[in-house]
């Protein structure tokens, strides 16, 4: 894509995030990257669906026998924890390791983090595999979060903060990763600057796996831009809710909308996105 | 919720279940229980969207390393076991045996109980650990029923009826769990009473995975009323084929039936739910 | 079904086509056969609810352990290697080989089958146990088609075509089996004849699992009438493509029409399909 116009880096200026968003959405669609996703069962079939409205091509392709022959080729990698177990684990190191070493942009969803020691840990694990972002919601990020600085300085205790921002922000500063945090309001740091995307509705909590399928867009969006992982990252999650929005006019409830989404995402025009992409700055 | 009502509990008063249909959906509405699903790969999308549009919390984890830590806190587990092996067996014992003994109630789903001399003995190592409840078709309670039996008592040549009725009371009676077959009507029994559930659409069943959903939203039922599981199963029964007969309304085939039927689960007010409730008396 | 017509074999006779077509689809939902589906977790929802629709059976039934006991009494069974990994291979290749022994009918779908040595080593090895049908897109069919050409007579570097219909009619001449190259036009060849199925909608790319779940009726349908695969095959992908543009006029998104699509397949009615079935010779 074009990177002759600034990047709306800093304060956001409405106009430029919105054109931006405009032009990620496009590049994704004409440059259909490939995006290998290792998730869990649940999210597979929505997470592949939103890749493809979106113009990307999904791999659900998680296998230790090939990923060292697969990873090496994507445009980008997604790993979420959902329904883990011990045996998913080695792959899905393998891979983040192999994205990592090519130069590969790979995001994390840390699913349910502090549900378990066993989760918790296999997520400081891939952390040090140095995702290029890792969105989780408040809970899952402020896990991490405290955990990650726990093991990384043993600060657990100066740390009292459950104000998801600090917490994003502290995760960003101890990993090197951008930080999503999606709750009524996304917030998206790179550990100094903070911005809030607007776009969304509160429907989506309703459904499974949104919060899965986000991530794998937003590892298409880093995927065609990923000199500009934070600008990507919060720009996927508008567009993601752009469509959500578009899809409530026409939803009677959780499973219409979850329909009504993806054929938005699939035919958002430039007027709808120009018009909707609502950053701001939360610095 | 209120306990100072009479419970619905032997000669069914249509206007006490239907009250009391309501409570228990208002109550999963405004507790969101947290309900433990260790369930097949095919249901697990439908399921997590059946319990949150019905206001219920679906947690899918089943790694054995997880349950230890996990399984005592949820409000009900749900174990379904239809894409089964042998790898997956050892969590969800560990799961119902960590229920069983934390006082939580748990639900099972024996999906093709006879389709495999494996199958059913897993089933009945699961049945040993007593769920609150056992929901399945006729052929899979009547196979459990007669191997339960045998070897329980070893009486399974005493045992020809093919009657899923007399079926589901035998494995009420050997198993202390209530006992739901679901049909053209459902029938609940708790070994002695038999209630039949008349709510629901035929086409139903030219979805996948329905019977597994009606399932998790019995487990969120039990949650909330965990004292009186026998009419929490029918009415959680009878709620999902209310859901169903109002979304069939809309529908031009089993797609748009699923769509409708989530919607439909999501916004079912009192006066849908009130008039609506079809419980009888089989005893 | 009445055996008594000639079969549109040889140069398609449209009318006699159109008239098979729904012969099967009525066979279909008259016999309701029972297939087998070991398949990818991304499918199975959309595989299942196809077969259902159609008014066939769906077992998604994949543990080693009940194959010897389960297989051996499904009317055709269907293996899809979208997911694979090393822990599932056994579970195909018992199943896939009783399959073959006990006479039954069964079709592979090689799911990205160059996309690593490990995928085409377990696809040359499930083609080995004699597929009734093998159904991919072009690039899947060419890789597989090189592979088991080079594997089987070391004639690699004789075979420099990039057409799928060479590719197709090699594979098929080389493994028995009936090859079926989905795209633009779908392809059916036997190795001799080759037939174009013209239906379906460009849109079908952007759902994930419609390749999956086109394979699973097609082991439907040649369930039915195992003894002209060949016909049974290019029917079934003419059948889904009808259901495809069928929705398609309903659909706003691929969300929609993945909705409208399995709810016109299951509305289907003898005018749709007479007037619809597309299939010219390629021969």
């Amino acid at each position: 894509m074009d990177h002759t116009e600034p990047e709306p880096r800093g304060k956001p200026d409405p106009s430029r995030w919105a054109a931006k968003a405009w032009a990620l959405l496009s590049a994704v669609r004409s440059q259909s990257p490939l995006v290998q996703c290792i998730t869990n069962f649940v999210s597979m079939d929505l997470m592949a669906n939103t890749l493809l409205s979106a113009g990307a091509s999904p791999a659900m392709l998680h296998s230790v026998e090939e990923i060292p022959e697969f990873t090496p080729h994507v445009h980008a990698l997604c790993i979420n924890i959902g329904t883990l177990s011990s045996d998913w684990v080695p792959a899905m190191k393998a891979a983040a390791d192999l994205a990592c070493k090519s130069g590969r942009p790979w995001v994390l969803d840390p699913v349910a983090a502090g549900a378990s020691g066993f989760r918790l840990k296999t997520c400081l694990e891939l952390v040090e595999l140095k995702p290029t972002v890792i969105r989780g919601n408040g809970s899952e990020i402020t896990a991490l979060s405290k955990a990650s600085l726990a093991s990384c300085k043993g600060v657990d205790s100066s740390h009292k903060s459950t104000d998801a921002v600090e917490a994003a922000k502290s995760l960003a500063q101890a990993s090197g990763s951008i930080v999503a945090v999606s709750g009524a309001v996304d917030i998206i740091t790179d550990g100094e600057l903070v911005v809030g995307a607007h776009n969304g509705v509160a429907m989506m909590q309703r459904i499974t796996a949104t919060g899965c399928s986000v991530t794998a867009l937003i590892a298409a969006f880093v995927a065609v831009d990923p000199l500009h992982a934070f600008e990507a990252t919060a720009l996927a999650l508008s567009i993601f809710g752009i469509a959500a929005e578009i899809g409530m006019k026409m939803a009677n409830g959780p499973a219409s909308l979850r329909m009504h989404l993806i054929d938005s995402l699939h035919g958002l025009d430039e007027a709808d996105v120009l018009s909707r992409v609502n950053i701001t700055s939360f610095s």
